[in-house]
């Protein structure tokens, strides 16, 4: 059973610029391949992504060829810097296209085409703010349906205020390199149970039509 | 197979005062109780919780017994109000008491003793924040060993401002009574599929050994 | 003495689509106006901005026309609807962009050019997040150099889950009243107070200076 | 004209443990006094605080000694360890406390105690999350009536993961001791500027009856 996983490189600079978050990510990568992990990474600046809530804006949107590779991998990694304590601009871009999963649903169970994925999270920043980037994209993907396997990030920052970036850092700090190895080790495992032991089961359908019987207004199912 | 939950219901208001969050928990535990479930609440405003990191600051702490009963449970479901779009302080106290779970390993894997554990969460407040206590309590857990199944999370938030509280609203709202069945389903679903697939593989202890071997720091290991 | 407020309106959606946002703008520039504040919006979606984090990143930005808006202004209202629990993409992209800002210094003071602006914030959102779109964009302005004057926020946002829009909702949510009022009243009383007492009187080159005498390493000044 | 500043150490460790928190306090303080300033700390683990949102829970509840120094103060510090990425509990505790300044308003103009004062912030903590303690902080605090300045927060943070402390690492760095500067300097400066010209004008009576006449509901005035 060969997995797939798909690291989503949100760094503001176009390829060929040199990429902390894909520093980080290829070695998160290298120790997922000898498990029998088949990885890919988009690069999401090198593509022309449309601002809105739909998986398709037209109008030359490449969206839809990213939005394909997602749905096709066992294991989403969205790897982000940190810009002013926040997640990048183009992670929450991300974020804000796959809001059109929410309408792509499964006929019987009305889960999300994220149902059963498994999700870790790789930051790269000076100073601060991995926690928040971590935290806030884990749980965005949690809503999109993915799982959260333990010690499912891994980050890199370094002292208060402007200085090195992870490359130029050296790269060998050793809380970062646990992580990783936590990180390709726990997310791997979690996606190899779902997939034995799935789909999971929860009917989104059944369960609102539940709670319908029971609540005083008819919110959409969005 | 039965499985236990455990509510931390960390509401500022000592009981018999009417809790908002709690009503909202006895919404969840129904729902999970005829799934096979035993469900308990613990009102950590009842009990003399020090501040610390430690899991026993001595001189009359009762984290010890709370601690306990969290070790014991296969899903934990922290639960709280927002106070100005920020966890109560009792969650944080709490998140804050579990760092010493990293001082409590399993001498084998060094997994932290909540690891194989499912978490979700539950949030009540008058008006806003909700997103930023899901992301903040999930992700912490997921460092103390705890896995996040799709949809894990339960909250209530009126419209912007001071206002009703879950109670008062009339607990008829559709998305609140939607997302109490996918948490209760899928927190149920996944910690029936660990205990059945489980332990997670991961060993912490000899992956640490191996970013040892390729860093050039020495971090402690916490 | 005029003041000039720019507001920001960080919507996903291109002219001529209708913005939620944009109606709270209207709504909180319509109350400056008859204090005597030229107003002006920006609708960042209309421009080409490139991914960065200069001040001008070439080949077809239009960044440094709204950069040089901004520089005009006295009061900066950054706007913006929430997505997935977190500022829109344009807000953050915004607020990357101004990273810029901080190689743009005064010769004399060090002060960057955003030193002595007032700062406030407009959020629209179907359910949740304001507070943490509030608290992180305020506090990026400060650090560009802009005050926040006390209750500089207004923000609507409905119950829990999705639902109305702040369009659709009526317009009639007196707490979003209440601080559209607050908010235009303490940005343009403040903004005249520094008008008339400043410039602000922190030197970052002297201070900076000082703090090399006492530190062991050497940032970089940004 | 004296000025008076009020630190508020949200650390955990009672007294006379050594507090990272407070060594970085100290420094600031230390930056004041030549500036005029009359500085105080007060350590809230130390006193007995009750949860809540009133001013007064009664029964040994000893914030209002607390609460009391926060009226008097013209400079206010809220200081605080990172625990979990996310800001201390007895912090947290504060900001929850002073809810009941909500209700002790100016009989004229319906302001809160806190208007007109200045506020910055201290965050300590070995390696992320000062950004997000700082922004939550200091939001809350203007929503209490509070300005902040440029550049009003001063942080220590080490490299992701565990690591030294503030005291451990030797103090030395830079980026701290320069916005230790930047902090003790927009402060003073803004206080002053405030006391001279105050105070603020905005009348939340007045403008609140204005917002309720164009407004359908009638949300409390909290």
């Amino acid at each position: 059973m060969t997995l797939k996983a798909l690291f989503l490189n949100c760094t503001l600079k176009k390829s060929p610029a040199v990429s902390n978050t894909q520093a980080l990510i290829d070695l998160v990568a290298g120790l997922m391949e000898p498990m029998g992990v088949e990885c890919e990474t988009v690069r999401l600046v090198d593509y022309n992504i449309a601002y809105g809530t739909e998986s398709d804006m037209g109008d030359g949107d490449e969206w839809p060829e990213i939005y394909a590779k997602i749905k096709d991998a066992d294991i989403l990694i969205p790897s982000m810097p940190v810009w002013m304590g926040v997640r990048s601009s183009l992670c929450q871009l991300m974020c804000e296209r796959l809001d059109g999963s929410y309408r792509d649903l499964d006929p019987r169970t009305g889960q999300y085409p994220l149902y059963g994925k498994v999700v870790g999270v790789i930051v790269t920043g000076n100073e601060d703010g991995a926690h928040d980037c971590c935290a806030t994209t884990l749980y965005n993907f949690t809503h999109y349906g993915c799982t959260v396997p333990p010690n499912a990030d891994c980050y890199w920052v370094g002292d208060a205020g402007p200085g090195p970036s992870y490359i130029e850092a050296g790269q060998g700090h050793l809380y970062t390199n646990r992580t990783a190895r936590f990180l390709a080790s726990g997310t791997v495992w979690m996606a190899n149970m779902i997939k034995a032991n799935g789909p999971i089961g929860t009917n989104l359908i059944e369960l609102t039509a539940e709670a319908q019987k029971v609540s005083t207004d008819t919110a959409p199912a969005g």
